[in-house]
This record gives C-alpha cells, structure tokens and sequence, in this order.
C-alpha cells in the first residue's frame, strides 16, 4: 500500500491523478503547510529538502515528482513506453526537460524569495526571465502533441499527460500576486489535452479530493480543499 | 551508432564517460562554443535549448542528460538498477534530485547572469543561496555512499557515480571567477568514490579525449583540450 504525503494543489497533486488513473490504492496524509509541517522532522526524515510530494512505496520513501511518476509506470506496467519500447528515449527526454527546466521554473516563480531575496525589483525581474523560459518551453511542449503518439495526448494518458495538465493550471493560477500571466489559449494543442482529461474518473476523484473544481486544467480556480491548503 | 555533440568539460563530459564505461562505440562531434555554435540553427534543430549534450541515438536526438544516462542504462543493461528491480525507486530518486536540484544549480551558478542578469550585488547575492543548496545536496549523497551498494561507489560504477564524480569536478573548478568555494574534503565519501573511478580505463580515456589530466575528479585542473573549448 502506497502512502501519499500531499498539500492541496501542491505537485502531490500530479501523483495523486497518476494514482487514480492506476487504480491502484493508496493511503493520504495531509502536509498541513499552515503549520509548516514540510518542514517537520519527522517530515524532513522522509525528504530532507521539505518538497512536497513524498511517496511511502515497498521500496522505501521517493520523492522527486519525475522520478515517482516513472517508477509508478514501470512498476504497474503502463502509463509510460516501457524501457525498451522505441519511443522510450524521447519519453525520457521530455520527462527529465519538463522536471528539470518547466518544474524546476514554475517553483522558482512561486517561491522566488527564496531564490533571489525579497527584493521587489529583484523578484520581478527574476519573474520575468522565468515567464520567457516558461512560454518557450510550454510552446515546445505544445508543438510535440500529435508526433508522440505513446505518450503525449493518446487515448490512454501517460504520466506526463497529467504531469504537463497539472502545470498548465499552476501556469494560469499563479504566481498568486501576479496570476493569468499565461493564457491557456498560448498552448491550444495541450488545452485540448487538459479537456480530454478532465472528463476521466481519476481527474474528477482527484479534483474532487483536493477541492479543486470540475474544469482544474481548463479553467482553473484556487482549491477549495476540505482539509489544508495550497500555500 | 551513437554520435555525441560535445564541448570538452561540458555536461557531455559524463554521457561520454558513461559511453567509455559501456564501451559502446560512438563518434564525437564538437560544439565550438567559441563560435557559439550552440546557437546554430543545426545544433537548435537538435536541441532547441541550446543546452550541451546531445547523443543522437538510433530513438532520434536526446537532451537532458539524466535521460540520457538512464536510457543508456537501459538499453545496454547495465550501470543501474534495471526496472522491477528492489532499489529501482531509490536509484531513480537520487539520479533526478541530482539532475533537478544540483545539476540545475551548477549551471544558474555558473552562467548566473542568465538567471538575475549582470548587476554584480545580484549576482554574488544569488551565488551564496546556489552556494548553501549545492552544500546540502552534495552532503546528502556523501551520506548515502555506503547504504546504496546496488548504485552509489559499488564495485561496478554505475550512471551515478559518474554525474556525481563529474558534479564534484566543476564544484571545484567554477565559477571561473570565484572558483574553489568548494573543498572535496567537505565529502570525504564522494572523494574516495573518485579516487576509485578515476584508475578506471573509461575514465583515463574520456580525460585523454578532453584533456582533463589524471586526477580530473578528485584534484581538478581546467581543461586543456585539442580541440573546443569548455566555454
């Protein structure tokens, strides 16, 4: 049995849609930010960087979002081109570049304090080399939807699916002193995408748990979570 | 057959270093940076990040150099964990914290005006923040040499040890205008793993071909290549 340690609307929220479109069981524990509980010790003993999500697995506690997400398709057998399948390594390529350049941007843009101080002058112009990366690189992702047929925009979603849908709603949403930025309309390849999700059974249970609406890619609004918060 | 588009010293450093291990046959391709050549519309093509390394593969062009090894790893059934097997998730979480968090600092420190532009005060203020994470990080792995035998400093290396050991080398070596801020005695686990690779024949090549000199990890120099240059 899976153990999902998960704020509303944080990236726990990316492995929990995964989760559900598995079908497989899981356990959740809510990080309760208002008490900065990431930051616990008990909390720091599973992610020593305070990040949300962790994933409690027969193989111990993971965290690193690109990492969960793959192993859960390797493991449950779906979701992803397995290894070895010819569309694996461009699979690969863009799991590590969505993780590593679009994820890694969307929390420095939320967080930019801890980046570059609190600076308003230093934050906002951070922010806006961030914005310009950012549109670059969802352009990119939008131009691959129809040339990647097992694993981008298929009939069966695959785990980066979900984890792009999750980013464009984050992408609408915040930063939250400075949100709708991004127009959905930028990228009308992966809107579709996102449309093409929402009406599945894992996105409206997800949605459903975390309070987050009937369009949260599409026409996203801020989570209405029944316990703890996003922020 | 593989063809590696390369600067010396730059991150393709470990797809080749990776390469030497598998011992694969591969052609090298140099980027000449002085010739900004990463920017060139055929090395856009390939990689529209501009970013160093590409491995054009029989899968097509692949960026993103945790991909790169993992898929690697892969296909050629060695250097990790494989899927299904006990430590898979632990491997996969450390190799895309590595990629993510130090690898993604090391370039914002050493290309930091790319990220807060050229004010002096915004640079040196952002390097410390890099500073204090890379630290951190590079202490977490040094505590895991010992408890990973199947993927950190075991007998056989594996895709790790190298993205680790090349880590270490440019911890030293760079910025170039504020260099060894980071003393390898501060890891003293991830220093004796070095030392380890470096008497290894796939490293004593890739040093050759780019003119690391003989302890390129544990005791870095900068790079005297025959061809390119690292920056």
């Amino acid at each position: 049995m899976y153990k999902l340690h998960y704020a509303p609307d944080n990236a726990s929220l990316i492995v929990r849609l995964v989760l559900e479109e598995l079908a497989v069981p899981y356990d959740c524990v809510l990080v309760d930010r208002s008490k900065n509980e990431q930051r616990s010790p008990a909390y720091l003993a599973l992610n020593p960087q305070g990040l949300i999500p962790v994933l409690e697995t027969p193989q111990g506690p993971m965290f690193e979002t690109g990492a969960i997400l793959l192993w859960l398709s390797e493991t449950h057998g779906y979701m992803a081109p397995p290894p070895r399948h010819p569309e694996r390594a461009m699979f690969l390529k863009w799991l590590f570049f969505l993780s590593n350049a679009v994820h890694t941007d969307l929390r420095q843009m939320f967080y930019t304090e801890k980046y570059v101080g609190s600076e308003p002058i230093a934050i906002s112009g951070y922010r806006e080399l961030v914005k310009e990366r950012l549109r670059k690189n969802l352009s990119a992702f939008d131009g691959l939807v129809g040339t990647a047929p097992a694993w981008l925009g298929a009939s069966e979603p695959s785990v980066l699916d979900y984890y792009l849908a999750a980013c464009l709603r984050w992408l609408v949403l915040y930063p939250i002193d400075d949100p709708s930025w991004f127009n959905l309309s930028e990228t009308p390849n992966l809107l579709t995408l996102a449309r093409n999700l929402e009406i599945r059974p894992a996105v409206i249970s997800a949605a459903e748990a975390e309070g987050l609406g009937l369009t949260p890619f599409s026409n996203p609004t801020y989570a209405c979570p029944s316990e703890g918060g996003a922020t």
